[in-house]
Parts: structure tokens; C-alpha cells; sequence
């Protein structure tokens, strides 16, 4: 299974790709997508759009994984990301992707096993688990890595459960 | 000049098509598009951005007025909706359409003649200004006429300050 892992933003969309065989995981490319802040809000929408849509195009992912919106103290910041979040699956809903939606503390439960890990233990043992030699850069992506790896995690366990 | 008037949703967004001519203004149609409660999420925001091309195909207008969201009390609500502003922010991007965006006191400004205006008066004062024999309903259509007021209003005054 393939799973295209993403970090949701405006100014920066982190993606990662993950395939999963069972309980084998790897990393297949990951990355991010910017939008230029000197662009009107609209248009950075459509930049993010069609990167999604050119995305999804060359990875031919079969589910796509996303961070819920974490609702920080920046509620300005929060409004521009859900306006970003609407088009993303918008691109994901088009292509008749399943999507698949985890909380920061799912993806840590998922990921170091106990959901209060830090972002830290998070990136490490994301590292270890898909045999990487340094955490990715930038955070953005490394986020998107992280519940990509969540997804193929949490599938695996459902699997596990059939006899 | 035809204006697309839209007050924001994701479960109904009321639309407004107001024709302004100087300081005579029209009002050509108005309705709302809704989205069943059944469906996913994600596939909400694909049956209003299907809904908003449409829409935008039909009536061709030359700029879209919007409100710019009031952020109330229920974050949950403002995060649906701020998804389904962003999927419509990209049907108009796309259709390189000119975006206005209001705040609700513009709005009162614009219609009524001030700021602290109630709901009741823009209403009726968007029903007088446009010679219709009752306020449209629902309040979601109703709305979105009043940005477009909104926005032929601020445009001819604009005019009104070339000699």
C-alpha cells in the first residue's frame, strides 16, 4: 500500500510517502510544496491545488493520511490552514482517495507507542523505523512522514486482527 | 457589472447575483447550495466546488464578493467552514474571477450606513435597495445578496470619487 502522508499549512505543505507491505515500511520520497507569500490568498489556494493534483499524479498513492488541524493560540494562522486543509481534500476527493484523518496524539501513540511522546522521540523513532540516517528536513515534511507512517502503522493492526 | 455575492458554509452557501449599474443596482437571483449530512467531509467540499463552477458558469460574473468569516464562539463550525471558503476561494481563483472579501461591519456600513447596524435593518434595507417585495429567504441567500450590495455599493462609490 502506498500512503501519501501530509502536513497540512499555506506557506508550506509537507509530504511524505510511505509504502507498506505488511509490517515492512519504507520511505519513498517526501518533500514539500511552498506557496510564494507575495501571491494573493486565492491564488496561493490554486498553487496548492494543482502542486496536490501533479502530487497525487506521480505518486499514485492508494490512501492519503493527514494531520487533524491542531488548534493552537494562532486562530489567523488556524483559519489559513483550513482554508489550505478544504483544498487539499478537495484534490484527495476528486481523485477517489480514501482519506484517513489522525490527531498529533494518535500519531505519536501510533509511532513511539504512548501518545504524550515528544515531537522529538516522534522524528527519532520515525527515523528508525523506516531505516532513514537523519531525521528529514524541514519539520513540515518530517510531520507528514510521521502520520504517513501512523496510517501504515494503524492498518497493519486492523490486518492483524483479521485471523 | 454582474457580482457573485457568497456568504460561506459547508453544509448551505447562499449565493447572490447582483447587477449594479452606477447606483442602480438588480437583483438578477439568489438561492442556496446545499450539502447532504450523509456524505464524508471531504466529499461535501467536492459537491461545492462542483456547485461553485457551476454557479460560476451560468452566471459569468465579472467579480465575487465574500464574507470574510466571523469567528464565533464555535471553532468547530469556523474550521468546516473555513475549509469550504478555501474550496471556494479556488473555483473563483480559477476562474480568474476578481475576489472582494467584507468584514460583517463593512457590510453594515456599506448597506445600511453604519457599522453597528442590526441584522433585522440590513435586511430590509438590502430588500428596499433592490425593489424586492419581501427579504429573501433563506438568511444564507439573504446574506450573500447583502455582500453583493455590499460590493456594488463600495464600487460606485468609488467611481463617484473620479471627476
Amino acid at each position: 500500500m502506498v500512503i501519501l502522508g501530509i502536513d497540512p499549512g499555506y506557506a508550506t505543505i509537507g509530504f511524505g510517502v510511505v509504502v507498506s507491505d505488511r509490517s515492512n515500511y519504507a520511505l519513498r520520497q517526501y518533500g514539500v510544496i511552498t506557496t510564494p507569500p507575495e501571491l494573493a490568498f486565492p491564488q496561493r489556494l490554486q498553487v496548492i491545488y494543482e502542486d496536490m493534483v501533479q502530487l497525487m499524479e506521480q505518486v499514485t498513492p492508494d490512501a492519503m493520511a493527514i494531520e487533524e488541524l491542531f488548534w493552537g493560540h494562532n486562530v489567523t494562522t488556524g483559519i489559513g490552514v483550513s482554508h489550505a486543509r478544504g483544498v487539499i481534500l478537495l484534490a484527495a476527493a476528486q481523485k477517489g482517495l480514501p482519506i484517513h484523518e489522525y490527531t498529533p496524539m494518535q500519531i505519536k501513540q501510533s509511532v513511539v507507542g504512548y501518545g504524550n511522546a515528544t515531537k522529538h522521540q516522534v522524528m527519532d523513532m520515525t527515523r528508525r523505523l523506516l531505516h532513514m540516517k537523519a531525521v528529514a528536513r524541514p519539520d513540515d515534511a518530517a510531520d507528514a512522514i510521521a502520520v504517513a507512517l501512523c496510517h501504515a502503522r494503524s492498518s497493519t493492526s486492523l490486518l492483524r486482527c483479521i485471523p
